[in-house]
């Protein structure tokens, strides 16, 4: 459900080699909204990161976020640096919304030239049908998408002194997946929008807290976009605040849940992906060792093909797990794939491999690495490698 | 050639699952040699690879080397420790050795029990064959071989004050193939035999300069293993000492070339891989930096599967160097793939995409990204990523 003075839709406005597909997506506020954004920490940004870090230098109130697919708009000089800011300034003035209170987003191919020939008329149709349906939510989705096979929203609707409060979020993403976003400063795409009120420096806490365990614990493929944009917008159209407390919590508790639910949807949906897995580090001595050594198992190309073909090759993964850089004592580790055990105290054990198998065949799996030495954790979700990835990404521009 | 005083050779000990394929290979020196060694980076690593640390703690005279393929025994508790002393200490005992001057090694699945019940017979074997013959080179180099399609070996005789000096690499390595080699702490194995002396601390120094631009500058996966090794063994044969001068530059030069042309070959032959790629990064601001971005350009899935594809897609090279962590200057980047310029001065400009794919349908494969901002360069290998990659990898263990 998209909260309370927010309109979304998407469009094919042309924009891109997608072929008649939606390509372009308004996220709308009907009053300016407090915000919070985090962009990737790749030094090569796309125009459109760098549009949006300079106007959130001068403004947190922001009323609509444009966002296209199959052009990145990366690496294209000065003028898709105009073109990204062509977006914004079309939007504000077709919707008369105050200067610098548009940002934009872009993702796909990088290096084109992005085609604005279709924006005015996309706009116009963008006037017209954006609104709340079922149809605006899933169109606003698609117009974002790019080798993505599944639409990935999450909503949650939570009561605060007995007022409804609703958070919606949306993202992207398949490929080029390993987000390490700063603060603003993340190809996939995420948009989040509130109708409580919560105002920018404590939206951008949470957000931050948010991705961390979610969207920065995520990998398809270790590349991390030049693209990668998180938005959350919060216009209080609820008419009520968050600010502290039980109800801070609350509305945490539920921002967390639609961050980390769409993360795993992200991961799931990797690029060829058949299975999604999470990686469990458990017992390590701090959370900074614990994921490290999650995500470079997670990262592995082995372990991921180990897991496309359902075998249960453990030796892969305390491999993995040795170089995170991590010093550990192998003599304390245990292994678990798919709930059974592989290895304990830092030797094989006997396991039924039909019994591996057969676990390893399912759409989820876990793996559970057990350092024994502490009492910090970390989850990282990923998908496997299979011929797929290799297809789709072999040619992925024509 | 092998340098005068060694003998090579390889058999099948039935050690692994490599089903009547040779599996172990020994390196013997008729006098003691010696010798420099580096190891993986991995926390976790094999027990040969403990052994070797723990030997060479005690002495530089190592008079030979045993190897193995299709067990890596590596995660193999106190038993896998037992087994790969057993096997230096077979050796020792077999031809006469002094204790502590054998080196092991191992490749193959990590987990599994090595089986040393085929040992006896095979030194027997290895008495009566090993020796110096062409047969005999490639039968010790089949022996450490796992998923290697192609005998890696590579040979320089030089001439040092009117003597001949030989120098005679091996290399096995296709796939965790990601080498971070410390110093006396590096799946891929190389023996390098020579008849100079070369005392142990001068040989030391060559070899780690040597590995720094060979073995350390090769991915196939981005895995590093848990039983990379290199081993120099200098016997002195030949009459003649390597100690400074010319006559050091002219060693250090062939032993280089032998180091540079064992990496290229394997990452040529990494699993799955049609084509060798060469990544250079030019003009970078120091050294560090030029690595950096070449590795990450070498290591990025995305990239490695446009390679397959035989798609010019310079976007994921500029993505890739961005995510390596050094920070440049996006509107001074040139790149060319395959000497055809894609990328000038932080713009896009217009290319043949027919000259780019002809030249990509190569197997051999040259990217240059200039940064132009200062002296230093560096050059990365690797393979591209097909679906043999993931193919060999879905189901290793079986």
């Amino acid at each position: 459900m998209i909260p309370k003075g927010f309109k979304v839709g998407g469009v094919c406005a042309g924009i891109s080699n997608k072929k008649g597909k939606k390509d372009l997506s308004l996220f709308i506020s009907q009053t300016p909204a407090q915000s919070a954004a985090m962009f990737t920490s790749n030094i090569v940004k796309a125009a459109p990161v760098l549009i949006d870090i300079e106007r959130l230098k001068k403004t947190n109130e922001i009323s609509a976020i444009i966002a296209n697919s199959g052009c990145a708009n990366a690496c294209t000089g000065k003028l898709g640096f105009q073109n990204a800011l062509e977006m914004c300034e079309k939007v504000e003035k077709k919707f008369n919304l105050k200067k610098g209170s548009v940002l934009c987003a872009s993702t796909g191919v990088i290096g084109q030239r992005i085609n604005l020939s279709g924006l005015p008329k996309a706009l116009n149709v963008l006037t017209d049908i954006a609104g709340t349906s079922a149809e605006n939510e899933k169109d606003a989705v698609l117009g974002i998408m790019t080798t993505d096979t599944i639409i990935k929203k999450a909503s949650r609707t939570i009561k605060i002194d007995g007022k409804n409060i609703s958070i919606w979020g949306c993202a992207k993403g398949s490929g080029m997946i390993y987000p390490n976003l700063k603060t603003l400063h993340a190809t996939m795409l995420s948009f989040i929008l509130t109708d409580a009120f919560v105002e920018a420096a404590l939206l951008q806490k949470i957000l931050s807290q948010s991705v961390e365990q979610s969207f920065n614990c995520v990998s398809v493929d270790g590349d991390t976009s030049t693209n990668d944009t998180v938005i959350a917008l919060a216009n209080g159209q609820s008419g009520k605040k968050i600010t502290s407390g039980k109800n801070l919590d609350i509305f945490t508790k539920a921002f967390d849940d639609i961050t980390l639910e769409l993360a795993k949807a992200m991961a799931k949906d990797g690029e060829g992906a058949t299975k999604l897995i999470e990686v469990e580090v458990k017992n390590a001595r701090n959370k900074n060792d614990a994921k490290s050594i999650a995500s470079s198992i997670a990262l592995s190309p082995l372990f991921k093909t180990a897991m496309f073909g359902a075998d249960a090759n453990w030796g892969r993964i305390m491999s993995a797990a040795g170089k995170a850089g991590v010093d550990f004592n192998q003599q304390k580790i245990d292994i678990y794939i798919g709930g059974l055990q592989t290895f304990k105290k830092g030797a094989p054990i006997k396991f039924s491999e039909k019994e591996a198998k057969k676990s390893l065949l399912k759409k989820e799996i876990k793996i559970v690495f057990n350092l024994n030495s502490g009492k910090a954790s970390s989850k990282y979700y990923t998908c496997d490698l299979s011929y797929d990835y290799v297809k789709i990404n072999g040619d992925y521009r024509s």
